[in-house]
């Protein structure tokens, strides 16, 4: 008989991969699940007070729905003016780095884990995700872990980004592609001048 | 140093995007994720009197499931012997028309607004979706703002439909592209006939 | 006037189309939607538990997440150490079969009905799934109605399949094709072995 290729009873967790105790976690999870989801939607200085007393560092003005679903808040960094969309998930099991200006739009699903499948033990493993400035994830689209979006990007609803997203691009697709460029701020400014 | 091509600061909505004021609008949000969720399945009638009382135009013998999300009641209107299955969304910020007999299977996704990413303040933008009589959105559709799905239409499960589809054909893929025609009700009774 | 080619007053189910009463089904979406649904994350042994009153078949080491819905547990029977993640569906209006060890992630949609849309009552009918031991189902991946995922496949995230998968593959995309294969279970391990 083959030996086995995925072999789940054998599977563990890397020491402290979680970052805080598990009691701590589920701890979150609870809050998540009660305090976080049921807060009506204006509340959204409340939703970031919990985020940053379980770790999360967030800048001003930052717009998190009650549905987002957050794993490990201590892994989230979150610049200034930015939002986050009903129903994303941000995956934190490893860290994820949105910048400002940044909107991650709803359903879309931002993964910094995954597991090697090459291995029967199917090891766990995280990396990292950067969500630059002024991006745009619209609605349903999947990050995979190690990705960056580059600076300026706007990737269409229902994409999935496996690779690295070109800053000032805009991308579309299942695996997404490159379709073409953002046009940079002068060029909407002096368009919107020509229209004005 | 470059201007920005999004400053989610500087974003503001519409007057009177909405079309209610916004305690109406956080209200109907309450009453969805109370009264209107937790109802038991079968209470079809309770949802349609809820979704009526919010505004909502609701022809007869509707079927709505309790997970089902509409964001705006009063811009929806349907007409008779539809289906919206489970953790289906109409994002209502446009209007949203689904013609009789029409089904909208779970997890799809109507959406009927976006973000105009030429501008640095992010405008908002609604666009009307229509679903015409006798179509089938089946699983996990995304329907973009702006678009008609023609009369008796088949769109295929996880598809994401960014340009109108034609009536009576059958499409799937991201982006969808028609595949085939569907049968149209002669071909299908003789059919049907060849068979009996 | 065209005949109709969906009319949807005129569907109906399939005699003991659910192979329990109604009230029966309507008792598993409310113990679902609350004693299921509301438990910690490391209560597995109440769900299975829950899953198994209901006429579940579920072996050893099995862990459910407490937002994965199961529609008719009585359809189900799942292997030895299997996981089934954060809002995973098993749409089992048909039967679905899960081997030893294998991994459903987060979001995928695993659907064993579908409606015949060739027939002016769109009759549903249901068709069994079979995900074979070791295989994993990344996150937000759909398996149509009838579809075998063959022994230790990989199937990439956000991947549809809507065809039989063969063995010791690994296959992504919208329809999924298949990419290469997975390295066997003596691959891996001499791999290992040079790597050690």
């Amino acid at each position: 008989m083959q030996p086995r290729v995925q072999d789940l009873a054998r599977f563990t967790l890397p020491p402290n991969f979680r970052g805080r105790p598990a009691w701590f976690v589920q701890l979150w999870w609870i809050v998540q699940g009660t305090l976080f989801r049921c807060s009506p939607q204006f509340m959204y200085g409340w939703r970031n007070f919990l985020l940053r007393l379980f770790g999360a560092r967030i800048g001003k003005g930052v717009i998190i729905r009650p549905t987002a679903e957050i794993t490990y808040p201590w892994k989230l960094t979150i610049g200034d003016y930015v939002w986050v969309g009903d129903h994303a998930t941000l995956y934190t099991l490893g860290e994820i780095y949105i910048g400002d200006n940044a909107c991650v739009s709803q359903h879309s699903y931002v993964c910094a884990a995954a597991h090697d499948y090459l291995k029967p033990t199917f090891d766990i493993y995280s990396s990292a995700v950067v969500i630059e400035p002024e991006v745009w994830l619209a609605t349903n689209v999947f990050v995979a872990p190690g990705v960056t979006v580059g600076r300026g990007a706007v990737v269409g609803a229902c994409s999935v980004v496996t690779k690295n997203v070109p800053p000032m691009t805009i991308c579309a697709g299942n695996p997404a592609k490159v379709i073409r460029p953002r046009p940079t701020g002068e060029e909407v400014l002096s368009a919107a001048e020509r229209q004005g």
